[in-house]
């Protein structure tokens, strides 16, 4: 395998390209959209199709996902021959331990609904327990599944194990979308601002036709509502991980590990150092803010609102700086860009962009709504200052993280700097590359060059400001809520609805930024 | 250039990779989701944020796009070296040629436009007036660029033009989502399923306070909203158009001109003659629909449907019988596939796939809100069939296109079987390939093999059968809001919405398909 030529591997791929993509490709976008109609039909019109029907279209996705995971794990996996590469890019640890970790909440998740729909049994549709018994069962078929199979590159049963892939791409995607518009529902029949209120109209509401026959119902339910966000994180880890076999279904991959990087954190000080303090600050503002804006009054909730503004602005500004260093040191330096296709790598860098519209759409409505009503009031200001920050600040980050992603490893420029350099197309630029290398390698082993420091310190308080931008909305902020100017200006059920799409993929991209930013740290 | 190696031209098309497209994608995502909350805030919100801000929001986007355009024809084109290479799959001559036509019909709208709102000028805003003429400058000036640079490939100023591209890609993205807007808040104001009512009621909401100084104006309007669709198929064109421009900005291509392949029709004679008797028994029903349908008598009204659906019915089952046939066809023929990459054949079917996605979701919205109310009466069960049978169709057409373009087309298989065959892998597939390839050429020089025959009577006859379902619709025929099921199921606003996103995508579709199934059958 390692002679072959890249052409000669092209149509070796190609003929494992049968009608198989293309047939899993029309299942997929038929189950999505026939997923989508049944959940809008069930949001508007809940006189026809009720939750009830939409969950046993649900149950027979689940199931059948189930059985194709079962398939693979008995048979097709342990044919000789069938996984005889693995993609190493696919799958990281991160991504892997993040969807175990939202994988135990969604079960507690689901072990809260069957208490609570259990004591409606005598009155109500007994689908409503049924559903989370299966979808229990299937998070953990599902998350067994991805966590062993997730770097197989499959030779064998290819056309059906495409199919079975994008089946499970679409299960994960329609749970997905009836989670968010189930959080979208609940959150509108809040009639004020006050959580508080919602939860005892909403137990009237349903008290008055059927009671629940234990006492700790309330408590379940309230519960549960609490850790739908994290099933929605859950189903979009598990399509990104479902759409990563699906791509590497009959690809041939060298098994070349990844490079071994040591990751020595003395290398640095300054970044991380202020990095660290800003998510202690970070998180000491996030509980006040937490404990400050569930009281009643007016001038309390005001104050946690002004703190969480100036902290989030605080943040997203020295972000932006530190962005813009890091930009100007990438125009200094001359490294070469990667010429290799890697599939893994396209994914994370789609990803990274795509998560990062939902944040974008949220401020960009913001922006919107507070420029039009004359962003009146020094919240409103400040509300307006954070928007326009942060869609600064990830426009800055998708640069540099895709500007570092794609650059060749400094360890990698070393051994070639050993080796002929086999890519460079003049010998001006190898002349000048091999000096600049041979220097790095000499420069290297005591300090660091200058250069690739201020990259690392960079990359270091990034990672580091990431995460406590993904502790806030994660753990249950929702400015977005508390301060009324978008909810008067879009209506509520059409913020709630923006804001509800787009904040799970803005929790998702911080979490993503965190893992491509290490990445970066650790190749510059 | 010739002599170069793929791995050489991939590295020198890395090169050129720098931050350009970086940038330029961060600045289409910027421009359409601003573009998107406004449109929103606008419809939404028609108190702070006016038709009137959204316009002047375009204009300024207008006027950037054309002075890039007006830039870059007059110096970057011009320069030495910066047009070396033309792609010569990219602006195909349907493609540029439907974007002409609806430019001319977009152009008719904004002279329309202008002379209604001329009318208002003393009573109502300046940029009511100024908008239409900006846009009509625009259209002229963007026709003309597109229409002669559509298949350059830059290699100069290639930052600059890639950031000027997706100017030009998220204007027109924009000009399409508020002219989908307006179109849906227009059919919204319909109080109820009577086009002549909502003119009355429009005329009489804008009367009241502002009066029209010339006699001709209502016939102005309503002749602007019936050419609304047209420069919402303008725009999605321009975009597909820049899209490609875009990606072909710095890439270097062997300038390997199209293989002429002779355009015989007589080779074939089922497949058409039914097809054009389709399309004639598909004219004179959709004109006696488009006559009957504005009558006030509900029994004519409801057997206008009732023969619409019914065309419709027999149209889509043919046109599913005849696929399922070329697809048994393709299993017989053991044809290489394509393995050269080739970007405009990946956006071809990225695009065939993508808009019949459109169709996809109103077909699936209409089988869910009939099969919840129980699909009773004839015209539901009708309505019921048409939609599944047309998602059916759907499927598999894309199924039959895309392994039509990927495969290795028939003359291409007799040039090669002169030369080596270089491509075989193992010497027995050469050995079968090249006895085959020899067999058609001695066969063909008379007579069509019997596969090829029926391959291209296959798709003849899908091509004309998609004209006619694109005919239909282009022109005006909206069965789905003279039939009130699925308006009652949604309400009104939410189907007109899924409709006015949904159609435009679909019409593109059809368009598209009768392009791809040309090739297809030049290809067989």
């Amino acid at each position: 395998m390692g002679a072959s030529s890249p052409a000669q591997r092209a149509v070796l791929e190609r003929a494992h390209h049968g009608g198989g993509w293309l047939l899993s490709g029309i299942i997929c976008i038929n189950i999505l959209i026939l997923g989508c109609a049944l959940v809008s039909g069930s949001a508007f019109n809940s006189v026809a199709i009720t939750a009830v029907h939409r969950q046993i279209f649900l149950i027979v996705l689940l199931v059948l996902t189930m059985l194709w995971m079962l398939f693979y794990t008995a048979v097709t996996s342990r044919m000789d021959q069938a996984i005889v590469f693995k993609d190493s890019h696919a799958g990281p640890v991160w991504l892997r331990g993040g969807f175990l970790v939202f994988g135990l909440l969604s079960l507690l998740m689901d072990i809260f609904k069957i208490a609570t729909y259990a004591g409606y049994l005598h009155c109500d549709s007994a689908v409503k327990v049924a559903f989370p018994v299966v979808q229990a069962v299937f998070l953990i078929v599902q998350t067994f599944f991805l966590w062993t199979h997730a770097k197989d590159c499959v030779q064998l049963h290819t056309n059906f194990t495409r199919c079975g892939l994008t089946l499970t791409l679409s299960t994960n995607l329609v749970v997905w979308m009836a989670a968010v518009t189930e959080e979208s529902l609940h959150q509108t029949e809040i009639p004020d601002l006050y959580v508080n209120v919602s939860h005892k109209m909403y137990r009237a509401n349903y008290g008055d036709k059927c009671k629940c026959s234990h006492s700790a119902c309330d408590t379940f339910k309230e519960a549960f509502y609490y850790l739908y966000p994290f099933n929605i994180e859950y189903s979009l880890f598990a399509s990104a991980l479902a759409y990563v076999m699906w791509k590497n279904v009959g690809r041939l991959v060298e098994d070349h590990s990844h490079p071994h990087v040591k990751f020595r954190p003395k290398e640095v000080c300054f970044g991380p150092l202020t990095g660290i303090l800003l998510v202690v600050a970070g998180l000491a503002t996030f509980i006040m803010y937490e404990v400050d804006i569930l009281t009643e009054d007016e001038e309390k909730r005001n104050l946690a609102l002004l703190i969480h503004f100036v902290m989030n602005i605080v943040i997203v500004s020295l972000m932006s700086l530190a962005t813009v260093i890091g930009c100007i040191v990438y125009r200094l330096d001359h490294r070469e860009h990667v010429s290799e296709k890697n599939p893994t790598r396209s994914l994370d860098v789609g990803l990274l962009v795509g998560s990062s519209i939902g944040q974008f759409i949220i401020s960009y409505f913001s922006i919107v709504a507070l420029l039009a009503t004359g962003a009146r009031g020094y919240l409103n200001a400040l509300n307006l200052s954070w928007a326009l920050l942060t869609v600064l600040q990830l426009g800055l980050q998708n640069y540099f993280i895709i500007e570092g992603l794609n650059r060749e490893p400094f360890h990698v420029m070393q051994e070639a700097a050993l080796h002929t350099n086999a890519h460079a197309y003049t010998e001006m630029s190898t002349v000048i590359e091999s000096n600049r290398s041979t220097y790095q390698l000499t420069s290297t082993k005591n300090k660091l060059n200058w250069k690739r420091r201020i990259l690392k310190e960079v990359s270091a308080f990034l990672l580091l400001a990431n995460i406590i931008l993904w502790i806030m909305p994660a753990f249950g902020a929702r400015p977005q809520f508390d301060h009324p100017t978008e909810i008067k200006f879009y209506k509520f059920t059409m913020w709630a609805a923006i804001v509800n799409i787009g904040l799970p993929f803005g929790i998702f991209y911080r979490m993503h930024s965190v893992a491509s930013l290490f990445e970066v740290y650790l190749f510059s």
